[in-house]
C-alpha cells in the first residue's frame, strides 16, 4: 500500500512521486470526444473499465452518455457495482463456480452480462444465476481474427447462442466480436483490412443466429485503435474502447501515415517522477521505473521535453538522456512521463491524482487495482 | 484490492486464480543456499527486499543469517520496519524532505542506512536526521559500469564520504558498488569481466577514502547474477542479492554455457492460472496476463510442461500453444507459470500463497506492494 501522494489544492510540484496523474482537461476532452462519436454514429458506448479500474471515472463516462461499463474480470465488476455502476458486461469468459457466484450476486443490484465460448461455461453460469435468482445476459464470443478466445463464426456460434437462450437464469443478448490485435496494427489501412475480415465473420454469424430463430440485440467490440471502423460499419452497435480516456505512447505511435484519427485524443495520463540523481549533464535519473509504469510495449516518453529521452529503465529508476542543447535537469526537478501502455500502468497504482492546470483537484482511488480474479 | 485467494489447508487446486504461489520447499532451499554461501565466503548477506516486498520473508532470511535487508524506496523501508526488521539500508538515493523525514522517523526503531551521490542529498538527509534526533548511516554510491546513479570512483567518492562523515546526524559507513547490468549478461565470463572492472573502481575508491583518513566499513553490492564473484573478491563484504529467493526465467536463461551456478537456486515463485477457454486442441487460454506477471523481460514459462508454451499475452489472458503430442488442457485446468521477471511480478499482487507439497500452508501479505514512494 502506498501513502496518499497529494493533497487537494496543492500545486503539481508538491505531489509526492512517483504518482499517477490525470490531466482533467485532457481527460474530459477524451470522454466527450468518444461520447460524441458514438452519438453521431448511432451506436452505444460501453467503455472498458480494464483501462481505468475506477468507478469514479466510469460514472463520468456514463454521465457523458455511455450505457455502462465492460470489464475483463469478476473482481473489476465487483468494484464497479460497489462504486455505483448499474450495467456491467464482463467481456470475457469466466470459469469456476466461486467466481460465477460472485458475479451472479451482483445481479441483484446491476444488469450483468458475460461472454461464453463453451457449453460448460453456459451450464455453470446458469447454475450460479439460478442459485441467486437473477438473470445474467450472455454474449457469444466469436473468433474474428485475434486467435484468442471465441467460437468459430456461423453455426458453432448460433448453436451456443441457442444453449444460452435455453438456459435457466441466462438471456441471450448478442455477440462479442472484438479484434484485439487489430487495435495495435500500424496504419489505418491495416486496421481497416482486419476489421473488414472481422465484419465477414459477424455477418455470417448474424445470418446463422437469425436462421436459428434468435434475436441478436448486441454486436459488441472495438477498441481505441479501430472504434470508428466498427462504429460506422452498420454491424457493430456497442463500442468497448478503453484506452481513449488516457492514451499511451503505443496508441500514439501506431497512428501511421495519413492517420489524423489519433489526434482527437490527448495524452491525459502521466507518471510524475522526480530527478534523484544527476551524475553528469547529459544523464538524469528519475525515481520511477518498472514498478510505476509498464514497459513491455516500450519505454515512456518525456512529456513536453522533446530534447529529453528515456533510454533505460529498471525496477525503480528511469534513465533520461538529455540532448546537446537541452536545458539541464537538477536534483528534485519533476518530470512527467507518458506511459507506453496505459492499462497495466494504472494497475500499479492505488490513486489517481487528478490535476487541472497544475493544481490537484481530486484524488480518485483505483479500487479495482489488482482485481484480476 | 483483490480477494484473499486461498484458505490455509486447501489443496493447490482450490486456490483462486490468478494467484502468486511460493513453493516453500524451493524457497527455503534458496534462502539456505545463499546464507550458506555468504557464511562460507565470510561476507555479510543483506538480501534485497525490492524482490519480495514482504517482512515475513525478510524475517526468514534474517533468521537464516542475513544481517538485515536492503530496499530501494522509503515506502519499502517503512513496511519492513513495521514488520519487525531492525536493520534496513535504502540502497538508493532519496530526494525530497518529506521522504527523508519518513526515513529518519524509522531511525528511532531500526538501524537505517541510505546511499548518496550528491552533496545536496547529504545536506538534506543530515537535516532530517537532526530533526528526528537519529543517526542515518551513509554509503557513497560509486559508478562501477551500470551508468545509472553514482559518483565517479576515487577522489569524487572520497570527497563525498568526507561530507557524510562531517554531517550532523549522518555516519559514513562505506560504499555502494552495485553493477546492475552485469547481473543480466549472458554467460559467466561476461559477468566476471564486468565485475573485474567494477573491482578496479572499488580499489581506486578505497585508496582515496583511506587517503582521506576515513574508514570504509562496508563495500556493498552484488546481485543474483554475480554474487559469487563479488563474494569471493576480497573487496565486497556485503551482498545484496534479491531474486535468488524466487528465481525467474530471465536469470535462468542467462546462465550460459558452463554456468552450473544457477542450478543451485530453484524456481520457487509461480503464477497459478486457470484454463478459461480452449478454442481448439492446440490452443488454450489462461486467466493470467500482464496484470498478473510482468512481461518486459520475456513471456513466462509453463512449469512442468515442456510441451506447452506461452506464445502470447494480453492484459488478462495468456495464450498457450500445445505441442503435437501434448496432453490436452481442459476448461478449469490449473497451470503454473514461471514469471520472466520476479520483482515487478510480485509488485502486482497483494498476497503470497505459500504452498508445500501441493497444500496451502500460509498466506503472506505483500505489505510493500506498490510502495514506490
Amino acid at each position: 500500500m502506498n501513502i496518499i501522494p497529494a493533497q487537494v489544492g496543492a500545486p503539481l510540484d508538491e505531489v509526492d512521486t512517483p504518482a499517477l496523474i490525470v490531466d482533467l482537461d485532457a481527460f474530459e476532452h477524451n470522454v466527450r470526444s468518444m461520447a460524441t462519436f458514438a452519438r453521431s454514429a448511432g451506436v452505444r458506448l460501453r467503455p472498458h473499465a480494464k483501462t481505468h479500474k475506477c468507478p469514479t471515472i466510469a460514472l463520468r463516462q456514463i454521465a457523458a452518455g455511455a450505457v455502462g461499463q465492460c470489464c475483463q474480470k469478476v473482481g473489476e465488476a465487483e468494484a464497479l457495482v460497489r462504486g455505483g455502476v448499474r450495467d456491467v458486461l464482463v467481456s470475457n469468459e469466466v470459469v469456476g463456480m466461486a467466481k460465477l457466484r460472485r458475479l451472479a450476486a451482483l445481479g441483484a443490484e446491476a444488469t450483468i452480462g458475460l461472454c461464453f465460448d463453451a457449453v460448460e461455461q453456459v451450464e455453470a453460469a446458469s447454475r450460479a444465476a439460478t442459485e441467486f435468482g437473477v438473470t445474467i445476459g450472455g454474449l457469444v464470443e466469436i473468433e474474428v481474427g485475434m486467435q484468442r478466445c471465441g467460437v468459430a463464426p456461423g453455426t458453432p456460434a448460433s448453436d451456443l447462442a441457442r444453449r444460452i437462450a435455453d438456459a435457466p437464469g441466462l438471456e441471450f443478448r448478442g455477440l462479442q466480436a472484438y479484434h484485439g490485435t487489430a487495435q495495435h496494427l500500424a496504419g489505418v489501412e491495416a486496421r481497416e483490412r482486419a476489421i473488414a475480415s472481422a465484419a465477414d465473420a459477424v455477418r455470417e454469424t448474424l445470418a446463422a443466429i437469425s436462421g436459428a430463430g434468435l434475436e441478436c440485440g448486441i454486436v459488441a467490440g472495438a477498441g481505441t485503435g479501430t472504434f470508428r471502423i466498427e462504429g460506422e460499419s452498420g454491424l457493430w452497435n456497442e463500442l468497448q474502447s478503453g484506452s481513449y480516456v488516457f492514451m499511451d505512447t503505443e496508441y500514439a505511435r501506431i497512428g501511421g501515415a495519413g492517420s489524423e484519427r489519433y489526434t482527437e485524443f490527448q495524452h491525459s495520463l502521466f507518471v510524475l517522477s522526480t530527478v534523484m540523481s544527476v551524475p553528469m549533464r547529459e544523464r538524469a535519473i528519475v525515481d520511477a521505473g518498472l514498478k510505476s509504469y509498464s514497459a513491455e510495449k516500450g519505454l515512456p516518453w518525456v512529456h513536453g521535453r522533446d530534447d529529453v529521452e528515456v533510454v533505460g529503465v529498471s525496477d525503480e529508476h528511469g534513465k533520461l538522456k538529455l540532448g546537446p542543447r537541452a536545458a539541464p535537469l537538477g536534483l528534485g526537478d519533476k518530470v512527467l512521463l507518458i506511459p507506453g501502455h496505459c492499462d497495466p500502468t494504472v494497475n500499479l497504482h492505488d490513486w489517481y491524482v487528478a490535476v487541472r492546470q497544475g493544481r490537484v483537484e481530486a484524488l480518485w482511488p483505483i479500487t479495482a487495482r489488482g482485481a484480476s480474479s
